[in-house]
């Protein structure tokens, strides 16, 4: 029944004619033709959201690092691999986007070079100089109007109080937190329990399957979407 | 005719009792709880050379990096994660293995140090300090009684020459050479074409799936295999 309802919330079109940018996935930066430096991003908590902004209304855009999902039904979708791919497909959506929701794993920092060719072995030791990324969230917040943005802070330790800094720091209108570290929650996991954060509260949404915790971050989305 | 003829080849037992272990896939090297090291291998090869394997009649183990490939039927199957696991692993088997393949794309180098924590964004320019991971094939090659040992060597130039001098720098009975700047062979792709390198010889298979290559390659191996 609260399924239902749940469902009835969404197809009443909570967030119908808004357009929905959300990245998800992992970033793959390139060291050479084959070798690259990634992360445990699975995408299925964007892919999960992109799938509950459709079931909401919303015209939906998933700008996708590399995973295995399928990508949902009635979402225009923009598959990307580094980083700065991923910040140039943001760019071209941002003027037309009301709400733009970054949930990728975007890796920090990329090899400072791309080799051309296959890098040889040598040395026992070797040093890889990396260059730091740049910030696809903090920069679409930064834009003149930027639409309402929301990041996520996947952590291991502090998860609260970094999340908050984080959401100040990047001028961010709402921040979804969740403790990597714990287990069966999280990257690649089934299940989510986060934390939603923004300016005048916050709101912890227990352990459920991420489609359900999607569609509650969306709920709240649109609250506060609307009261701003 | 010519695939059912090579598959009664194959149903004739080209393998029977013979124990032959593979690796496939990617290894991935921890920078930290989230992030890592990898490359672009699929699996698919050596995957695909297990089911061959299994269809001459080896018993056949694939100890595998990650992937999204189902595991082939009647294979003994060890997933792993990183170069040094799958030594362990490798070595594990070595005592019961007569047909040694190397077919993972182990990774050269790993970070130094893992980080407890995940790693938090700081100078604008970094350095990752990496060292040499254990030559996997290699140290299969010079075990007591070593099996009949097969590398992979995937480039990008030079691939012939590049090849043989690493069969003879490692002591290998065979390695299969692939050229993976090509489009639409190699890493990731449903299609191959190698030149297999032996103490006494070369043979060149043209382009084919990686299931048709796989079983040209361990006819090979056989053949070899007999003679030595």
């Amino acid at each position: 029944q609260i399924a239902s309802a749940a469902a009835a919330l969404f197809e009443s079109g909570l967030l119908a004619g808004k357009r929905v940018v959300i990245t998800a996935g992992p970033t793959r930066e390139a060291l050479d033709p084959v070798r690259y430096i990634s992360n445990h991003s699975s995408g299925k908590m964007g892919y999960a959201l992109a799938a509950a902004a459709v079931a909401a209304g919303a015209r939906t855009t998933l700008i996708s690092g590399p995973v295995t999902l399928p990508v949902p039904d009635h979402v225009a979708f923009h598959p990307v691999e580094s980083a700065r791919d991923m910040l140039a497909a943001c760019l071209d959506q941002v003027a037309e986007c009301d709400i733009f929701i970054a949930c990728a794993a975007v890796a920090d920092y990329r090899p400072a070079q791309v080799q051309g060719q296959k890098i040889k072995k040598g040395a026992e030791e070797i040093s890889l100089p990396l260059v730091r990324n740049p910030d696809i969230v903090a920069t679409i917040a930064a834009v003149e109007k930027p639409p309402f943005t929301v990041g996520f802070a996947a952590e291991t330790q502090d998860v609260l109080a970094y999340a908050r800094d984080k959401m100040q720091r990047k001028h961010l209108d709402m921040i979804v937190a969740n403790d990597v570290s714990e287990q069966g929650i999280g990257f690649n996991s089934e299940e989510n329990a986060v934390t939603i954060l923004h300016e005048s509260g916050q709101r912890t949404l227990a352990r459920a399957t991420k489609f359900n915790i999607a569609r509650e971050i969306l709920e709240e989305i649109a609250r506060v979407y609307r009261e701003n």
